[in-house]
């Protein structure tokens, strides 16, 4: 099963694409599309939207995975990254290709094993998990990856409990 | 000049198209893109998206205006409107058609001319600005039209600026 996670952002957008195949899963690709703030926002929503469009359209990933964001920051960042995720969401329904949220406490979970787990902690496992040669750079890229692993776990359990009915 | 002004949404998503001329402004089509509960995200903010990407094919706006949202909402509510706010400054951005935003203050005193004017009073006077028969229904196709109004005013005001300079 092949998962794009990503991590919605207007200025870093971080995404990771990794394989999962039985137990193992793999790290394909990973890096973040970053754009100017001297661009007007619609500008820079094209920019992530065709940045999106164009991993999806050359990974052909079974299932997106986007992080069901956080209720306790500020109203003008949750309007600001959902711009982001909206465009992001669109551009994996344009494609045909299907969405897969996970909470923060079920990315923690699946990468650590644990619900209270710091944003460190999830970084250095996935840097395990995955056998990446250093962190990656920048957080948004790691959280990405963090969210394909969750994605890739969840969707596989589904998928064997399906098979079991 | 040509106007398209909307009132993002994912559930509901108004739009008003005017034109103005000279002091003289008129609507030429106005509407509400509607989407079903029972779909998921992405499957509505896609039909959402096309929606809007049509109206700006069919009517080549000069400028398309979106109001600038409201930080006195929570945080799960500012996340949606975000996530439709994102795929309608998109479409603009993909046909390279400009993107204005208006404050709610804005959109006020642009159609009744005081900054804390109700609700009631905002359709009141959009529906007698426009000359429209009925009040429009649903509220966001009214507020979409309001937003076109303030917009209209605004664009106009900043092009007689520029040319007088």
């Amino acid at each position: 099963m092949l998962v794009i996670g990503i991590d919605p952002g207007t200025a870093i957008c971080g995404w990771g694409v990794v394989r999962q195949e039985g137990s193992r899963i793999k790290a394909i690709a990973y890096g973040a599309a970053q754009t100017s703030p001297t661009l007007d926002t619609a500008t820079r929503l094209a920019a992530v939207f065709n940045a999106i469009d164009a991993l999806i359209k050359e990974h052909r990933p079974d299932v997106v995975g986007v992080e069901q964001l956080f209720f306790n920051k500020n109203v003008t960042t949750a309007m600001t990254v959902g711009q982001a995720r909206g465009v992001i969401l669109l551009a994996a329904a344009l494609n045909g290709v299907a969405v897969a949220e996970c909470t923060p406490l079920q990315v923690k979970q699946a990468v650590v094993g644990y619900g209270k787990a710091t944003k460190e902690q999830v970084i250095y496992m996935t840097q395990k998990l995955l056998c990446l040669p250093a962190k990656p750079h920048p957080d948004d890229v790691a959280d990405a990856l963090a969210v394909a692993i969750c994605t890739a776990h969840t969707s596989t359990l589904s998928k064997m409990r399906d098979n079991k009915r």
